[in-house]
Formats: structure tokens, sequence, C-alpha cells
């Protein structure tokens, strides 16, 4: 059983709630590279990237380390499993819950035309 | 193959990125509820609480009905596919990014290992 921690999913799907996060992460899993390589990667400033590496990082999905003067970014140790199970999870209940909801509609329609049927005669 | 909208995963990620709000999701997966049973159960304003479900509405996540003056909340038509393909297609990159590392580490012990036993020869 997964025990989710509110605090750790309230960090990481911030993480990726953004578009340049998630291509950084995207391209963590190809190569590791520093801070400028993904800054001028993604257009962005040197100030802009680390403030979001600084992100992913507080969130546990990149490690960085600096030698000399550069600081080079790679993935971190979560895997994303608790929030893979979150969404599993409520994708099944969104499943049943739209099932359950079929069924009234279902044992509606069939009410509406016996009663239709019966008002005929 | 799935194709990613970036700005729907920037709001899903983003509305999955809180605690009450994810609890709200689990909540209505059970049963539809009013605004005002939501706010009660998570011991919030009705101010806070419209805010909240205002941010699931506005990610496709939830749909809300107003029948006189009670606003009734029901999950929306989003299942949250594309971020459950996402996340596994990450998770993916991610073993086998580590898997790769992995096998650089192995060699280099075994490089290692092999420099020793020919220096003690």
């Amino acid at each position: 059983m997964v025990q989710f921690s509110p605090a750790r999913l309230d960090s990481s799907f911030g993480a990726l709630s953004d578009a340049t996060r998630r291509g950084v992460l995207e391209q963590l899993g190809r190569s590791d590279a520093s801070i400028t390589e993904l800054a001028e990667k993604f257009d962005m400033t040197l100030a802009g990237m680390m403030k979001h590496v600084g992100v992913l990082e507080q969130a546990g999905l990149v490690t960085t380390k600096k030698i000399g003067r550069v600081r080079t970014c790679q993935l971190g140790p979560r895997r994303l499993e608790e929030e893979t199970v979150w969404l599993e999870r409520y994708r099944q209940r969104w499943d049943e819950r739209f099932d359950e909801l079929d069924k009234v509609v279902d044992e509606l329609t069939r009410k509406e035309k016996s009663d239709e049927r019966k008002n005929r005669k």
C-alpha cells in the first residue's frame, strides 16, 4: 500500500505544472546538462533557468553538482511512483463513478420509455 | 500516439498540486457534493472552497451546476489520460537513464579492480 505524502505530491505536481520544467526533465532523461546549456536550449535567461531548476531540485526531481564554475544537472532520486499511483487510482474511481452515472441514466431512460408506452395505450 | 497539450498539462498538474484540491477530487469520486458540503468537510471558508473548485473547473477536472441556490460539483470530463502517459514515459526514461549510469559505474569498478590486480602482480 503506497502511503501518500501530501507535501511531496504538492511539490512534485507543482514542479510538473510548467512546460519548461517538464522539458528540462525530458532533456535530462536523455543526458545531463549544465544550467547554461539548459538556458540556451529553452531560450531563457540563466536566472530564469536557475529558478526552474531550483523548483525541480526542491521536489527531488533534479540534483545538481558544481564542478569548477559549471553547475551540472541530472535526474534526481524521485521516480514519480506515488504520483503515478495517485493518478491511476483517480482514473479508476473516475471510471467507476461514470459507470454508476451511466447506469442511473440508463434506468431513467428505460423508465421513461416504459411510461411512454403505458401512456400510449 | 498521445499528443500532449502543454497548456492543458500545466493546468491539470497545477490543479493537482494542492492537497485540498486532490481531496475534493477523491470526495467527488465517491459522490457529488455542494460547495457548502465541501467547505465543511475540508474545514474551509465558502470563498476559499469556491477558489479551489474554480481551479479544478478551469482544468476540466470538475463541473458544477447551480440548482436553485445550491451549486453542486461533480467530476469533470478529463480523465487525466495525458498526465498518466506523461508520467509513464518519464519513469521509463528515468529507468533507462539510471540503467545507463549503472553500466558506466559497473565498467569503472571492473576497470579499477583489474588495474588493482595488475598493480599487485
